[in-house]
Parts: structure tokens; sequence; C-alpha cells
């Protein structure tokens, strides 16, 4: 009982972190209940029954199954899941006629061929990158409709009345999770990449910034406290797949706020990939941080001066590039950091030129150094073309 | 109509391409196709239809919703599918008993109110991490039927009666699909993710084996063909989610082949990450293959031998560690590859010691061989750990 009690508290702080890290998703819960009572209702009273018959059912899954987090999600996969309903149900009832021609013996033969050949094309079909990108769900949806619609045709001859009725019950299903979606306290995926990809870009400034004042210093002093910027830029390692889900549900948002329709999400993902690449760099950089490298004090000496400006005003420019992104208001802050950071690169290459500084040292004790010089020199190009990319 | 031919091409091409790389795709879908139809003629044959009545829908529902193209992800649905369904359908049965009890106006009202709740909490709880990998699936199917039996019991006195035909022909569904994705041609996600991180590892492997053949000597000639080994590297930096998907799809596979049931598949995640951490390394290499720096012949004459051999043996013994691992057996071989990369890290570090050899060069003519250097030793401590973990 002890084990269990503790057990029951783990799991209600992890509730209750799930619910202070992003509180919409409390909202959204709420949400899902009121869009699910609201549409249990067309199906709960009389009148409404009456109209709609056990086909009612299907809004109540319609909404459980399209309501996701985020609109453009929803959007999406409503609009799919009506869209494909209404052509396989279309096609549907013309095999279903089609079949009937062929008479009693034939047609069970005809629908079984049509719907395996209808299953078997659409589930190939679903393969293609493009597809499996954005309509997946509606293939999907295409090929359930249309095997029910073919096949139930037999047993019942109000196919069509019964196609009607579960098409305008899965469209009445779609809107209201739709409009309950966009209407209250809506999380729109187009703000969220907008978000995601601005505070990747804030997270390797801070580690920037950060590593000019911690990695020098930190050699004399030794005392190594872990400080929160040096794991932040892990995240941003891995987060391509997240990116893109996100730039294929924002397509489905219509403008909202400070984006249009069709703002040009695919900038965002070339952005985001040259902040991974800006990453990999800084996960090497990061190796040093941890690394117990020792290093006669005389060469860190050398360059310490011009590697702490060179990282700390790369720093900030990533960091107001971020800032710049997330007001999407263009300033000339960021273009004084990267003049600057790009003097600083002049200045440590200079450093280096500077023969008589190093030669007392053979190179295997200098590697350390000049690897972080030599990747800050590249991440200054990384960053340039982070800054470009944002101002397209 | 010139161009709408030119796009039915492509298009076709596109589709040859996709069966081409992976043949599976197609008998996949067959196999799709197969079990829709199969599980259509439950529903279309007269004497089984009188068992089951409308509810026979259900199977071809649950056949489409679940079929995936591994077993993994099939059998995940499916049985997520089919608790999910069990618990939620008595759950919602004793709701609609409870509800039964407070008369005909608090009825509707204690429905909505249990409807509400549950959709709620459920949707909440999707976002804990452990269910929305595994069992994201099932909580929606609970709050769907949930919501179904709930509600249509108001309808229907039959509840107990339509609430079992719909398990059993979920059931019977599921069964039908699972058994063709196990039966005919399965395809393992425990067998993907092993190929795929053996074959990840395998790139590295081929890049570093070029990269010391072609580095150096193309210096020289100056003549960069574009080998494939450049790029190959590239979709291991993004495979992240993909291994992590197919781990929790591994896990609902029963033992199959070379593999257990709970296998260690999160073995295979931190190898994938020490592979991902070599890739990041590898991709700052990269970077030195294409870039135009030029450096004095007598730099590279002092390093290029201890490089090339340090990258190559790199090269091998990860070529040797991917064959071991999609074999399944252990050689020395690799861990023969792993000593001579080690001897030739000393080597160039020592020789990086040796002043004499560099003291007429300014540094930063020097940073780029020294950071290539650089970056070679850090991998060795990479290789070694992956070679560690593959050993466990």
């Amino acid at each position: 009982p002890e084990r269990m009690k503790g057990q029951i508290v783990t799991f209600a702080l992890t509730v209750k972190k799930l619910g202070q890290e992003d509180p919409r998703r409390i909202i959204h819960a709420f949400k899902v209940g009121l869009a699910i009572t609201i549409v249990s209702m067309f199906y709960y009273f009389q009148p409404l029954y009456n109209g709609f018959g056990v086909s009612a059912m299907w809004a109540v899954l319609t909404v459980v199954v399209i309501f996701e987090f985020t609109v453009g999600a929803t959007l999406g996969k409503g609009l799919n899941r009506m869209i494909a309903t209404c052509v396989a149900g279309y096609l549907g009832v013309s095999a279903h006629h089609l079949a009937d021609l062929s008479g009693r013996t034939g047609e069970p033969i005809l629908l079984g061929l049509f719907g395996f050949l209808v299953a078997g094309t659409m589930t190939f079909m679903r393969f293609l990158p493009k597809v499996k990108a954005r309509y997946d769900y509606g293939f999907m949806i295409f090929i359930l409709t249309f095997s029910l619609v073919a096949v139930s045709g037999y047993r019942d001859d109000e196919v069509m009345k019964i196609a009607h009725q579960r098409l305008s019950t899965i469209i009445i299903g779609g809107c209201i999770a739709m409009l309950i979606c966009i209407c209250i306290c809506p999380v729109w995926s187009g703000a969220e990449l907008h978000n995601l990809i601005s505070s990747n870009i804030e997270k390797l400034g801070n580690f920037l910034e950060g590593f000019g004042g911690e990695y020098l210093p930190s050699m004399e002093g030794k005392s190594k406290e872990e400080k929160p910027f040096r794991h932040q830029y892990k995240s941003v390692l891995g987060s391509k797949s997240t990116e893109e889900t996100m730039a294929n549900q924002a397509a489905w948002e219509p403008s909202h706020g400070r984006f249009r329709f069709r703002h040009p999400w695919k900038q965002y993902l070339k952005i985001g990939a040259l902040t991974r690449q800006c990453a990999y760099r800084v996960d090497v950089l990061n190796k040093y941080l941890n690394s117990n490298v020792q290093m006669p004090p005389e060469i860190q000496e050398n360059i310490k001066e011009a590697c702490t400006k060179l990282s700390s005003e790369m720093g900030k420019a990533l960091k107001e590039i971020a800032m710049e992104m997330k007001k999407m208001r263009r300033t000339s802050t960021a273009k004084t950091h990267m003049i600057k950071s790009k003097a600083a690169a002049q200045e440590l290459k200079s450093l280096l030129k500077v023969t008589s500084l190093w030669e007392k040292f053979n190179l295997l004790d200098i590697l350390p150094a000049a690897t972080v010089a030599s990747v800050l020199i590249d991440i200054v190009s990384c960053v340039e073309s982070i800054s470009e990319g944002v101002c397209e």
C-alpha cells in the first residue's frame, strides 16, 4: 500500500506538471468534452433522432476522431473526412448500381473485386510522400466509405438515403468539431511552428552567449556548475519531424492573426534546417564544455577574449533574430550584432595568424582551442544564413 | 494536353519508383485488399448477416482503420481498439444503468455530464508521454465507444445486445486484419528498426571510409566528383522520430525470427542516439569536403597519411559493426579495426606534437587540417561507444 500510494502521488504530480507546462491542454480537454456533449445531444433527443436515424452515431464518431489539439490538424482531418466520404460514397453507389446490372450471381463477385481493387490501389497510393503528408487520412476514409457503401448496398434498398444521411451527419459532426476548435481558444499550428522555430533560434543564441561567458573562464576556476543553457539546445537537434508535421498542418489553416492563408510555411522548414545545422556545430562545441582537456593557461589567454567576444556576439545576434521573428518586425540590432560577429571572427583569425603567439606550443596542446575557434568561425556563416533566411 | 500528358507520365514514374523502392508496399496493398474483401463477405452473405446485423459494418471499419504496414503497428492498434472497446463498452452500459435510475428528466443531464467528464479526462490523459507513445489510439476508441454506448442506450432497450454484437464484430475484424498482417509476408517493426540502425551505422562507415580516400587527395587534384557516400549520411541526422515510432511499435510484436518478445528495443534507441551524435560530427567534416579552403601542400603532406588511415580504419570498424549487427554474430574483425583506429589516432596525435613539422606555418593556415584531425579524433570515442552499445 505504501508503494501504491507513492505511485499515485507520482502520477498526480505528472498530471499536474502536464497541465502547468501548457494550460492549453486543459482547455483542449474541455473543448473535446463540450463538442462530444453537444453532438451527443443530436443522437439523444427524439426530434433530431427521427431526422437522422442511427446514422446520427456518425456525428459522434466524427467529432471524436477528427478533434485534434491544433486547428490545422482538426481542419485537415475534418476536410479530408468530408471530401473523402462524399467522393467515395458517390463512387460506392455507382459501383453498387454497376454490380446490380450483372445479376444475382455476378453481384457479390463484382463487388468483392471492386472492393479489392479500390482498397489495394488506395492503400498503395498512401505511400506517395505528398499523399502521406497531407491526405493520408482522406485516403483511409475513402477506402472505408467505399467498402461500406458498396457492400451495404446489397442489404439495403435505401442505399442512397443511408449514404445521404451518413454524409450529412458526418458534415454536421465535422463542422461542430471545427467550429469549437477554431472559436474557443484556438491553437494554430502556424503560430506554433513560428514560435518553435524562433525559440529554437533563441536556444542556440542562449548557448552561444553562455558559451562565451562560461567555457574559457571555467577552465581556470574548474568549477563547472550545470547551467540550463547547456542542455536547452539539444531539443533543437531532433526537431525536424515536429516541424514538418506542423508545416503540413499549417497549410490547412485559414488566415489568422499575423499569418495569411498560404503563408510561406516552407520557408520555415528551410530556416529550421539551417538552425539544426547550426545546432550540430553547437553540439560539437558542447563536447568541449564537458571534456576535462587540460590546456596550458597561456594558450587560453591568447584567444580567450576573441572567442568570448565572437561567441557572445553571435549569441546576441541569434537572440535578436529570434526576437525579430517573434515580433515579426525587422530591426537593425541583429544586423549590428552580425557585423560585430564578423569583425570578431576576423580578429580571431588574425590572432591565429600571429605565429609568435603559438610557436612555443605543440599543435596537440593547441588543438582544443583551435577546434573551438574553427567551429565558432564556422558557426558565423550558419548564423548569417539563418539571418538571411529569416529576412526573406 | 501536352502538359497534362507530361504530368501523367511523371506521376506514373513516381508510382513505379515507389513500388520498386520497396516491393513490400505492393504486397501490403494486396494484403489490405484481401482483408477488406474477406471481411466484406461477412457483411454480405445472408446467414452471417443474420447473426450480426448491421453491426457487421464495424468489422469492415476495424479492418480499414487498424491495418498498417508493419505488424507492430497493426497489433498495437488492434489490441488497443479491442481492449478499449471492451472496457469502455462495459463502463458505458454501467453509466446508462446509473443514469436510468435518476428518472426521465435526470437521465439526459447525467449522461451528458458523464460524456463530458469522460471525454475531457481521457483527452487530457492522451497528453501523457507514455500514453501518447503507445496507447493514444486506445484512449480515442475509449472515448468513442463510451459516448456511443452511453448515449445510444436511451434509444435502444437492447443496449447489451448491441454492445455485445459490436464488440464481437470488432474482435472478428481485428483478428482477420492481424492474422493477414502476420501470416502473409509480414513486415516486422523490430526487424525494420534493427535494419535501420545497422544501415545508419553503415552509412557513417561509408562516409568515413570515403572521406579518408577522398578528402585529402582531392585537394591536390581539385577534381571533386560528387560521390554517393557524401550524402547518404544525411538521412541519419533526422532519424530520431522514426526510430522512436518503430521501437514503440516493436514492443507490441511477439517473438519473431531472431528477435524475442521484449527484445531490448530501448538499447536500439541508445545506439541510434550515439549514431546520430557521430553523424553530427560527420556533418562538420562534410563541410570541409565542400569548402574550397586552400591549404599549403606541405601541411597536407604532414598529416595526410595519418588522417587517411584513421578515417578509413574507423569507416571499416563501423561497417564491420553494422555487418555484425545485421548477422547478429560477434566477430573479432570490428575489434581489430577499433584497435587499429586507436593506434592511428595516437599516431596522428604524436604527429601533431612534433613541433618542427608545424612551426613554419601560421595557425590560421593549419586550422582546417587541425579541425579535421580533431573531429576525427573525436569520432573515435563516438565509434567506440557505438561498438560498446552494440555489444550489450
